[in-house]
């Protein structure tokens, strides 16, 4: 990272404030011990942006791969179990998405979404290549915070006939809510990665951890 | 998170030195906006610690899980491939390890160590519960960084047997390499989880994301 004067300079800002700024990042473990005159940033995957992580198509077009996406079926109805709770509502938007890389399909999206988004979503052709920009285009969503839980799964019937893979084969599943900055639920989501498609890399410190563990369910 | 002038008074630091360290803080995506008179901390898993999540022991024994591991294989070789690259030395210490969970085998571990570190490696004893506690007991090595990759792969023929799964039943996957906190390469591992047993979860934000997706290889 830039040298503390430089840092003061760029944000206008006394040497003593930045290195009290500098000294909370080192403590959250985002910036190392120093090395010569210059620290190095630790606790973030620089290659590549939440916008990118969010959405599969931005991910997709920021490599440079072909990619391509189609709803298979969208439909309004009452929230279930834990839906309504996660998604502060009594209704939800169900969309079901196949999603193509290098003209294969890699991943198969089950997700729902609040009702007061359901509008906007409904407004989106089927074969919406960025889902994410689209919403951002229409209706200035931004989806801003997600908490993901990360495993494997055998493909059921449906998994095994959309991805084209053997029923019962391993497939990454990612399940994911993500809310406005506000921290409104916007959307709840099954996705599934046919195995040997998609990786996700994550980077830790001692001090900065995102990642954890928990039992499957 | 507690108020401004909590925090100057706790660090005996100025109201504006404070203000300032909140501001890269919700700029790194890692406190949200303010909330009435407080912040909320957004980017941390605070319920998980790196040594949980580095060490299957700790994070078992911390979640009250009754655990066990057992070495199936050790011996030191020739790096091969990648690995004298990734480990930066020319021999390396293979270890194949099951780790059990409430009785049952979850985690298959083939792990590959540096050679400076295989001698306390090889003195643990064959059932040592948690592996990253007694090297640091032993010679202070401290787990640091981590870089993950984490798919989905079907269970070979290994595989299936030390986890007691069918052939071709998914596992989750994780590789990873970690570093002590000077950057020096101690292992580079294979570790795979039987399906249904382990998930990990990650929280992220616009602001500060660790997660990202990459083509599985």
């Amino acid at each position: 990272m830039p040298s503390e004067s430089e840092l003061a300079a760029h944000y206008r800002a006394a040497r003593g404030t930045v290195r009290q700024a500098i000294a909370v990042l080192v403590a959250e473990g985002l910036v190392g011990s120093r090395q010569g005159a210059r620290r190095i940033v630790l606790g973030t995957t620089r290659s590549q942006s939440f916008a990118e992580l969010h959405s599969f198509a931005q991910w997709a077009r920021a490599n440079g791969y072909r990619f391509g996406g189609q709803v298979i079926s969208q439909r309004r109805r009452a929230a279930r179990g834990v839906e309504s709770a996660r998604l502060s509502c009594p209704a939800v938007l169900e969309v079901m998405r196949v999603r193509t890389l290098e003209g294969e399909p890699v991943l198969l999206e089950r997700t729902v979404y609040a009702d007061w988004i359901a509008p906007a979503v409904e407004a989106l052709p089927g074969d919406c290549e960025s889902v994410t920009q689209a919403l951002f285009d229409s209706v200035g969503l931004i989806f801003a915070y997600g908490e993901h839980l990360i495993d494997a799964v055998a493909a059921g019937a449906q998994d095994s006939r959309l991805l084209t893979v053997r029923r019962g084969s391993p497939l990454l599943r990612q399940r994911r809510i993500t809310t406005t900055n506000e921290g409104r639920p916007v959307e709840w989501s099954d996705d599934r990665y046919r195995a040997g498609s998609v990786a996700f890399s994550i980077r830790n410190s001692i001090g900065a951890n995102p990642l954890g563990r928990q039992l499957a369910f």
